[in-house]
């Protein structure tokens, strides 16, 4: 059955205009009497369709569900503005595998130093569409672009994961309660980075003797995590 | 230091020819007198430069040391060839994070059902790049295209991920001992396909309540597995 995020919980009756409407007429080609699923908040609405039109398209909400899919944490990735459509990938790949909140940052070597409203928008839509097929219940959030400093004042106690610490590793340091995890850019975090960052409260981990590239760097964060954490 | 496989563990002088011998002087523009290190079968060997031409650049062996970025067991990755350049993801990350064999199969519902032999060239160049930045000991082997059934004779008790499972949870299966995993390709495995593995001793396993696309799956498996086991 397809699924759309909606911003607004529907009561009875269900509309959809815009975009999605479009989508259900003209490229699904959904007809009256089939069932989609409009998810808001975390609760799925099992919704029977009643008229589509490629302006709008209304059904009859039949069922209401708690969606499972959500992790029992919040867990935050903060990652840079990667070169080309790498940011994009981690988007993509971390929405999959349950984050609920991106923070985009420029720190010291980031090669990237802005996040245009298009781009930003590219981030948003992406989120939206794995959120969509790895049946979420909720759209994680981008946020704004920061410099590093004020990155570390809006996280509480996060990992930094940085290729220079060769312990703590990752997984013995977020056992429980809320994880924000931060990843370096293409150059690396500095050690002036790092060190104002363990000054604020920051546990500095390993992610392993390996040296892996950002992108990867990051799925593979937010996977160890959720492979030790999620029951 | 540049990096660089070898076939053969230099003695106490280093030759590089060929392509090797063309980077060292033509691309990094390396001096007699730097170092590099060679790096054969587990063991680096840094080499200080004597003499740097395009077509040979010799060298002393001026130190040996056992690499100790190798994980401690076997991880082996059963990966369909799938559209686009999305298996060449797979082979990058999962030789950043450690897999030491890859075997690419095709099963029913593979979309790609050729590995081209240029295109096998080009995972196993991915594979030995990957392999020298993330700092590997061994360039992880890409095996030639098998179907479903040889896929399964050739593993021992492997691991299947499956998105249908819902129990057990892959880190609680592969907790000792060497490791084969298996993803499915993009339209999943079919329940025939399981069955058959099943029958053959496979453990059929669940990497959580989302669902992940093959390359997401295929990485995150990976790094929950390295996450849990590497120390």
């Amino acid at each position: 059955m397809h699924r759309f995020f909606v911003d607004t919980a529907p009561a009875e009756r269900a509309f959809l205009t815009g975009d999605q409407a479009r989508q259900v007429a003209t490229v699904l080609r959904l007809q009256p009497g089939e069932h989609l699923l409009l998810v808001a908040d975390g609760t799925e609405h099992e919704v029977e369709l009643q008229a589509v039109a490629t302006g709008q398209v209304t059904g009859k909400v039949i069922a209401r569900r708690v969606v499972t899919t959500e992790l029992a944490f919040a867990l935050t990735l903060a990652v840079p503005v990667l070169k080309g459509d790498r940011s994009e990938e981690i988007v993509e790949a971390a929405t999959q595998l349950g984050v609920t909140r991106f923070l985009p940052f420029t720190s010291e070597r980031s090669v990237v130093r802005e996040l245009t409203s298009a781009k930003r928008g590219r981030w948003a839509k992406i989120a939206r569409e794995a959120a969509e097929t790895s049946h979420r219940g909720v759209v994680p959030s981008i946020e704004g672009l920061v410099p590093w400093s004020a990155l570390l004042q809006m996280l509480d106690r996060p990992i930094v994961l940085w290729e220079e610490a060769t312990e703590p590793r990752l997984v013995e340091v977020a056992r429980t309660g809320d994880v924000a995890l931060v990843i370096g850019p293409e150059g690396g975090l500095a050690a002036d980075e790092v060190a104002l960052a363990r000054t604020g409260g920051a546990t500095i981990a390993s992610l392993g003797r390996r040296i892996l590239r950002a992108e990867t760097a990051a799925i593979a964060a937010v996977a160890m995590i959720v492979g030790a954490r999620d029951r």
